[in-house]
Parts: structure tokens; sequence; C-alpha cells
């Protein structure tokens, strides 16, 4: 079952039977160096987990390194149940969008788009993001986006990614406190915080949006951003497959409109995350869709670990990892084309053997 | 899952969830027609065995002949496998290669597509093969052909293929002796050693490549280089499903480059066969793919009948069979959209009833 957390029933309902383009983001931010700023990998070594999730995602095994990434606490990556679903009920592609990356997956035969992005600096330094360029990258990808499926899945894979979201939404002027997600069961929240005010600090009373943005922002947020947008004259669908990381896209979005007195065309978007997502208690999802000045559908995917008795995969449900690698939009594709619970809960406890 | 033979996973792995397009090239040489010379038909009408497969996996019935081809043994026809896909994961859809017959099969509502070849005489006598017009033929049919598909599988059904191919291989002046496969568990080598023999007797030292062929091959393998070459400089992926015959089409194609100083872009064509054939002890496909100059990513299908009881089916398991009719090809696009073994088996054991 998918339900809502905003809006109704009839976006994802329309995409029941209808076959999915995959698309992952990748990038590195320098703030995932900051030790405890995130469980999204391997410590030391964070920078290469997008790298390692675009291939396991896209030919079920690692290439740049020896293995999974994995959490300290051994909580594996949800690249694990978005490889689950590709494996049950393909997607028609799966494709790279490369936004800054330490090492680039050791890919053939599948298509990854650059863009002659760099990794950003952390955000505590000033992320110092070219974020009007990168955000014009994101429109004419959109624009000239050639599309195999139906309509498009949009995930990301960014170590450290919901601290530059926190940071960028408070920048933007949201009441955003407490409301962002985090790898972590429990959130870390002096280190982070500490990050934060640095990265606020950076911003300039007389900064415009883009000038904000390239302190305190990451390469997915802004380029998403752009890619959002630029499909709104053109008729693809598309599902933000994430967390609280994709609802900053959303906000970065209506700041945008606000500054070009726009409108949003909002049958052209949704959001889908995880249950953990959605149910997690240190963060709130649904208040930062309520933001905006526009109306999104978002959803999440029912699905738990609850079938399993796989110890590293029960941390999940402790609230450990919750999202990422487009796993919520994943787990969504899968349920509305007939897969099972069962089948899916099956398919990731034989990927960790 | 599927394995590589040569190269890396990345190929097929790129293909997972696209929709294929299924050819069969079709073909009768008279070389079936030596006593013992092959088992892929019913004694005294083995020419059927093309119509047949072509009626069974495009309509699930066969016209020509009150029953499915079977052998003496009664090892059904690779075809059954071919058809349990299709009826479980449809290709998107099923054309017909008519590479000389000497019984058309009864189809409506399919395209044939025709090129006026005929049957090609036996090996042992001089085949007879007007060899660079129907190597003509299929690069031209490339460069004209319409895929519905994303990308092709290409299967082949001519009895006594493996000893064209074999004979061609040897002609060609590779060291293929015990290399290729062949439909029987315990190849007849008696007679296949007796008649390549003869066959090799017509090749004249002053040759040239096309003449070796007219003499050795089938119209199969030599149309299919020239199909193969004519994708070349179009965006179609092939893959070849089969066996070691498709492997002598690779070896064709590399004297052919040899003789052109051309190259391959193997980017756009692997082959895939059944694991019958990858663990064939009495022949040897990784050292025949191994010969080329060029490298091309070669796979099979991890499909076997460990799960039937039905003894027909066992007897594949025990060597005799192997491949045909696109099965390893086959095999492989069921097994990368989701469909798993059990579901096969049930299905092919269902079309035996």
């Amino acid at each position: 079952m998918i339900h809502p957390i905003t809006g109704k029933r009839d976006f994802i309902e329309s995409l029941r039977g209808k076959r999915a383009s995959f698309l992952l983001c990748m990038s590195n931010t320098k703030t995932a160096n900051i030790e405890g700023i995130t469980q999204a990998g391997i410590p030391g070594l964070l920078h290469l987990t997008p790298t390692l999730d675009a291939e396991f995602i896209s030919l079920g095994e690692v290439r740049s390194l020896g293995s999974i990434a994995a959490t300290p606490k051994g909580v594996p990556t949800p690249a694990l149940i978005t490889r689950a679903v590709h494996l049950l009920h393909p997607f028609c592609e799966i494709e790279l969008i490369e936004l800054g990356l330490e090492i680039a997956p050791q890919l053939e035969h599948f298509t990854m788009h650059t863009f002659g992005i760099t990794p950003s600096n952390a955000i505590s330094e000033g992320a110092s993001i070219p974020a009007a360029e990168v955000f014009e990258k994101g429109i004419q990808f959109a624009q000239e986006l050639h599309c195999k499926g139906e309509y498009i899945i949009l995930g990301e894979s960014v170590p450290a990614g919901t601290t530059t979201a926190l940071a960028t939404a408070l920048a933007l002027g949201y009441d955003a406190k407490e409301k962002f997600s985090s790898s972590f069961k429990n959130t870390p929240n002096n280190i982070r915080q500490s990050v934060i005010d640095q990265a606020l600090a950076h911003v300039n009373e007389s900064d415009d949006l883009f000038e904000i943005l390239s302190h305190v922002g990451d390469n997915m947020l802004i380029f998403n951003a752009g890619l959002i947008l630029g499909l709104q004259n053109r008729d693809i669908k598309v599902v933000l497959a994430g967390g609280t990381q994709m609802a900053c896209v959303l906000l970065i979005i209506n700041r945008i409109l606000q500054m070009m007195e726009g409108e949003l065309d909002s049958s052209k978007i949704a959001l889908c995350t995880t249950k953990w997502v959605a149910e997690d208690t240190n963060s709130d999802i649904k208040a930062l869709l309520e933001m905006n000045d526009f109306q999104v559908n978002a959803y999440y995917a029912d699905f738990d670990f609850s079938l399993t008795s796989h110890p590293a995969l029960k941390l999940y449900d402790e609230g450990e990892a919750k999202e990422g690698v487009g796993a919520g939009g994943a787990l969504m594709y899968a349920l509305i084309n007939g897969i099972t619970k069962e089948k899916i809960t099956k398919k990731v406890e034989s990927l960790l053997k």
C-alpha cells in the first residue's frame, strides 16, 4: 500500500502498472568528512557511498571497494532495497547523474550524465557552489532529457545530505529546526547544530537566493530544483524518491517561484519516501511540505522489515538509515506493480548473503 | 542470475527491464539428412524442425506436423523454453527470418522476412551456398531493419548446424576441434568426423573466405555474420541467443574483419547461451570466443531443470539438446525481467501436457 502524506491517492494510483526510468543523483559534499555528521557509509570513506550505491543498484556488485557500504553500526545501504526492486520488477532503465563525485562509479553500458560539477565544500566553511550555474544545468538537463519510461523516479545518494538540506532550509528562512531527518536513529544534534551554525554564519543579509544556496547547499539540492522546474513544460511526470532532502528541493523551488512570481504545476510532481521517514518522530516531512505555497502529492510506501529476522535489516525498523538511493520511490514502484512485501523482504535478504 | 562466460556483467545488466524483439533465423542444410548427424528433430523429417519451432514459439501449436519436434530419445525441442518465456514475459514481437526452408511455417499475422535463399546442400558434398550474396543480404537486412524492441534477441533453428559450424571454423583455420557442442549428450564423432573430412576436402588452398564459406557453411552462419556487421552503424543492441553456432558467427566475422582490416564495436553485441552449453565438457564455447581478435561479452543463463521431475526435461540436465531456438537468450530475458526459475519450469511443464 501507498499512503498519502499530503494530497490524495490519485497521482500515485495513476502510475500503477506504468514503467519507470530510475535516475540516481550522486554527489559529494565535504560536509560528510566532518566526524560524526553522518552514518551513511564507511568512516574515512564516506565519499565513496554514492559511487558504491550506483554500482550496486546497476550491477548488483560493488567495484570501487571490496564490500557494500554499511554504517559503523552495520546498517546496510538502502541501495539494497532499490536493487531488490530492480531485480523483482525492473525499472526500464537506470541512469546516473554525476553531480560532483570524488570517484566515478565503474560502470560500462550505463548512461552517466556528467556536467563538470565538482564536489562541494563543507558548509561549515562555505560550500562554494556556483549555484546559479548548477541550477541552470538542472534546467537544461530537464529540457533535453530523453526518458524511456512513462515517468521518472528520481533518487539521490549524498552523504551528509540531510545536514546540508537542513542548513539550506534554515538559511532560506523556513522554520525547519527539528523537521529534518538523519541517517542516525538519534541525530547527533550537537555536531549537526555546530556545523549548521557555522554554515549560517557564511550567509549575509544582502545575499540573494543563489548566493545563499552557494554557501549552505549541496549540488543535488540545487541541480534538482532546476531539473524539476525544467520539466514543467515537458510531458514527463517525476517522483522525487526521497525524504526530507527531496522536501528541501521543493522548499528551494518555492523560494525561486516567490522570487519570480511564478507558479508550479504540481500535477507532474510527487514525492515518495519510506515509512521510516514518514513515521520518524525526530523529523517532520509533512510540516516541511506544508511550508510551500503550492501543494504537492506526497506518499510513503508501507514497507518495513517486520517479516525478516535479519539483525542488520531490523535496524531500519529501529530508526537507523531510513531512506536514500531512492528506496522510498523504489518500494512504491514495487508495490504498485504487484510485488509483495514478502517478496521484497526475501530479495533484500538474498542480497545480504 | 546471468553469469559472464567472457567479459563483465555491465552489458547484460544494462538490458534489465528493457523490452526485446525476438528474431528467429530458420534454415535447412541437407547435412541434417545424413543419418545419425543430429538429434534435433524427428528422423526422416529433420528438415521440418525449424518450421515447427517457428510455429510453436509464435503460436504455441505446430501445424506442419501432428506434434512437436522431439528427438528419438524423447528430448523435446528447446522451442518449449522460448515459448514458455514468451508466455511469462512476452517479447515485444517475434519475427521470422527465412534462410532456406524446405517447408515454410504456416503463420499468419507474423512478419516473416524472406530473401529467396534456398536450403543448402550437405557439406559432405559441398554446401553450394552463394556465400557473398547471402552475406550481403544479411548486411542489407540489418540496415533496413525496423526493431520495435529496445534490443534484439537473435535465435536460430538449423538442424545439423553445429556440424556445419564446426566444419566452418576448421576450414577458416581455427583450432576448433572438440570445441563445438552438439544436440547429443555423446556426440557421434565418427559420423561427424567423416562428414567434416568430406566437407574440408571441398576447400581448395586458393579459395578466398567466401569461397570457403560456400563449401562448408550454412545460410544462418553467413547471413548472421552480415547481419551483425550491418548493425554496426545502427543504434541497436543485439544478443546472439545461442551456443557454439553463434560463436562461429563471430569467428566468421573475425576473419572478415581481418581481411578488411576492420574493427568490431563490440559494445553493441553480446552472446547468451544456456548453462547446458556453458558447462558442457564435450565443447568449449569460451575457447571459441577467445579465438577472436575482439572481445565480446558472453553470458549464460543460470537455469536448469533441477526443479522438475519430468523425465523428458531431465534429459536436458543430462546433456541432451542443450540449446537452440534462442533458448539461452530467452532464459536470460526472463531472468533479467524478474521471472523466476520456478515459474519458467512450471510453464515449460505445462506446455508438455
